[in-house]
């Protein structure tokens, strides 16, 4: 079937600005707005809205923005697991977001959804959606694990009970330090690949299940938010925070095959690394004492669960 | 010829000895000293000392590692180049050495000195040298860069004059952050696969190159340390360096062979990311105000230029 996207776009810039609605609801100070196009090419071309707090009330940095790129030309990252899709031209577009509050006890989040079509003239569109959402705490709290794992639970029991569980390993697979030998939060969800059929009906429920991780992601870390928000800290959980901020570096630049992608395929830098944090320590050989707050995050939360 | 290493390798240990007590004397606090080892296996095993100072007078995170390791058979990454040697075993050793000041005015610098044997039973070994020192400034001082320069200049035309334009060169290309369209800093020197002549006498030549590239960085580093670390600075200065050792962690951690080959081998996590800047600091689209000397950074001296 030929895929008319225009209705995903529509969704897609929906959700950006709700969320960012939401968000400067929550934190009080408006987002920046930093709108940009580049010339269509062999590699990417396309334009994307970029949304960014920095110095907020609640968020230290904060970015939730939307893409919409296409391409002459597959890149090879994209087809070193579909050969057949050599050549093709296509069309990508997404919203991501990553949000890095200033508060210690507030934790660390990253949602995107996305859509991919690769096209050939006088063939069938291939195409497929992806995304997830995952939270990255200082501090773990059971009550919040469960109603982030929770959320994600109830956006994919809605469509099935075997997505969630899936969805879930693929998370906690992919957002893994192999380097460290450690998870990069509590995880989530992760898909990609989701094509359910190759026919109006498979496009529809496939969409459907991106929208519903999209919409599940704003209530669910609100009410975490909202419930740590207060919560006062000193120097001792800051440091912490910056420290652990250090592996959320090392994932992205290292491991995240969308930054990668990004960052080799001439994406735009300033935007793709509004995933990193805006204040990072390293210290050589670092451990928690055993049986703190940090110890247990590691040993409590850092770890592959079901949390619910 | 074989390659008998314990030469090179006493070379080696000694290097990092001088280095680190030169350092020291200039520092006035002791580095630790952390020895370890790691079984031999299939990939990597071996061992190394790093020595490490964080919090010091002058260094606020400096680390020299000197590691010796060994492996059954060549990593992929490192055959690539170099099919004939695929399934060769290998022995690696090397001194390498990241230092980032406190003071905003001193420079972040990088050495690094190493040989690599690729050995097969009734076969001849297969070695060569590599190294380089490149200078990473925060703000530029054309005193500095000539010093630098001059060093790394001197050091190689002992040899002849041909190798100090080939390795300035390979320098500016190796520490080149493509997706930032910026050198790292204001280079030096790179080499790799040094191997004048597979003979006694060639080895002697090639391992010469390399201890004069060692020799030469403590007295180079050392007067323009000593140029700068008075300098008064505040806030601004301090932030400016922040930010860019972001730059920093993302030619490392994207880019560097060395980091990426280390990381993914299995090879020691802490010792390896020991390059990583104890702060830094990001900021969505920052640009330096015009005519300042932050920008003067960029535009006067993180360019390809001939400093001497």
């Amino acid at each position: 079937m030929q895929i008319d996207s225009a209705r995903v776009k529509n969704y897609l810039a929906g959700l950006q600005e709700s969320i960012v609605a939401g968000l400067e609801a929550l934190d009080g100070k408006p987002f920046i707005r930093d709108a940009w196009q580049k010339p269509a090419g062999e590699t990417l071309g396309g334009s994307g809205i970029g949304r960014m707090l920095e110095e907020g009330q609640l968020f230290e940095r904060a970015g939730v923005g939307f893409s919409h790129v296409t391409g002459e030309r597959m890149p090879g990252s994209a087809t070193a697991h579909r050969p057949e899709l050599a050549g093709r031209g296509f069309e990508a577009m997404g919203v991501s977001l990553v949000l890095h509050p200033r508060n210690p006890y507030c934790p660390t989040v990253h949602m995107n959804v996305r859509m991919f079509v690769a096209r050939k003239e006088g063939a069938a569109d291939v195409w497929w959606f992806g995304g997830g959402m995952d939270l990255t705490p200082y501090y773990g709290f059971e009550k919040d694990a469960v109603r982030w794992h929770g959320a994600c639970k109830d956006a994919l029991d809605a469509h099935g009970a075997a997505w969630f569980p899936k969805y879930k390993k693929w998370c906690d697979d992919y957002f893994y330090l192999k380097h460290r030998k450690e998870p990069r939060g509590i995880g989530g969800v992760f898909f990609d690949d989701l094509c359910i059929a190759d026919t109006a009906d498979g496009f529809e429920q496939s969409f459907a299940i991106m929208r519903s991780v999209g919409d599940a992601f704003l209530p669910a870390y609100r009410d975490i938010i909202e419930r740590r928000r207060s919560m006062e800290y000193g120097e001792a959980q800051r440091d912490w925070q910056c420290y652990r901020r250090g592996r959320y570096v090392e994932f992205n630049l290292v491991f995240d095959r969308g930054t990668l992608f990004g960052l080799q395929s001439g994406g735009r830098t300033e935007s793709i690394l509004m995933s990193l944090p805006p204040l990072v320590k390293w210290r050589y050989d670092y451990q928690p004492e055993a049986g703190s707050p940090e110890a247990q995050l590691l040993s409590d939360f850092l770890i592959h669960k079901d949390w619910v």
